[in-house]
């Protein structure tokens, strides 16, 4: 019988649009994949400031996959509260306006027994963030003060989204993103995935997996930084 | 009679290295007028994580201001405490490690109180993040978490120090630095100043100045963001 760990079904984007492209147009195919037979998914905007705007927007993206969309804010039992549908999709923005609004909603753990109990999961940027055990790896300013930075911890790893490679010709001094990382792992021994741009991880029976055109980035504490080979999946 | 305000003078630098030169080389200048008088400086070297390393490094570079250097690690009354000097110098590295070391050592109304006092402040990039009213402006990760974001608010406005105009020829979905700052403004009312690599903010009679070749946009909540006419000084 499939314990909770085996029941978690996720998938974590690096961005919701590439360059060029619709709003979640370049992993249509995997989220259409991973959604099959959901007709309705909660939506939580809190990474946006705007909330009702950011609602309509993926409520008219996802209408082109066949969904049918709630908004945390403004349905459920009542607003602020997890409707009860079989998947939610957490909303890219910034990552501590996301986490600090959860937590002064009570909304942390109502979404991780969710997921843990089968609801599926699919994050983009910060909402790929906040599937892992900490925001300390997000890219963005912390632009209000949560309660502490734990987050969901549904997977075992840190993921940084917009993983982006360090350019040799760059004169710009600020730290590279490998810089970063590895002064994270100064204070953090968290294995660490710099999730590029256009690529993105499936989470399922215990295994996380690696898809997309442009690959990630595997921080081992401990380790030189190598390319996460895609033919080989990963406890999660 | 001056009053506390007008005593503060300090020196913000947006970077200790620039592309190709020394530690604090394209600043030398500015730094010997700032510390025209002083012969021995504190330093703080909590940005990074090995503060004898750091400590040497500094040492070694501020020889060549005729500056003998204390760092607060292990000098002053006892370890961790604010030597008696008449400045001191706050080096990069991470803003959350910087902040939550000072708090956890209780050092940072010492340093606070003794700036009002007249002991000049000289911060480069973390450093410079450390004198505004919070680390709410800064680019680094939040590898550690502080108790809380507040900072020395030696400054009424915030600074983002490395800061960099958008690539109008990027590909990269990211936020620009530009875009981060719009959403600090979507949850705070602070002035801040996008200090350009190169560039420095001197403090001094109540009046910040902008200096170096670069120079800084100024992003005032609900105005349009404008270059700072470094013609014009501006109340600190």
């Amino acid at each position: 019988m499939a314990g909770p760990a085996l029941e978690k079904k996720l998938l974590l984007i690096s961005n919701s649009v590439c360059h060029g492209r619709p709003y979640l147009d370049h992993c249509a195919d995997a989220i259409r994949q991973f959604l099959g037979g959901v007709t309705t998914i909660a939506f939580v905007p809190y990474a946006a400031k705007d909330w009702d705007g950011y609602a309509r927007q993926v409520r008219s993206a996802l209408a082109g996959f066949g969904l049918k969309v709630e908004s945390v804010h403004e349905t459920g039992a009542g607003p602020h509260t997890l409707p009860d549908h079989p998947a939610v999709f957490v909303g890219g923005g910034n990552t501590f306006r996301l986490l600090k609004t959860l937590q002064d909603r009570g909304l942390l753990d109502q979404i991780r027994r969710r997921v843990l109990d089968g609801m599926r999961y699919m994050g983009s940027s910060a909402g790929a963030n906040l599937a892992c055990p900490t925001i300390k790896t997000t890219n963005d300013m912390p632009i209000v003060q949560p309660a502490d930075f734990h987050a969901l911890g549904l997977v075992s790893f840190q993921i940084n989204p917009h993983y982006i490679d360090a350019d040799p010709n760059s004169t710009h001094m600020g730290e590279t993103r490998e810089k970063r990382i590895a002064e994270f792992h100064e204070e953090n021994d968290l294995t660490v995935v710099g999730l590029r741009e256009g690529s993105w991880i499936v989470v399922d029976q215990g295994r996380a997996t690696l898809h997309g055109e442009t690959g990630a980035k595997l921080f081992v504490p401990g380790k030189a930084p190598a390319e996460w080979d895609r033919q080989t999946g990963w406890p999660a």
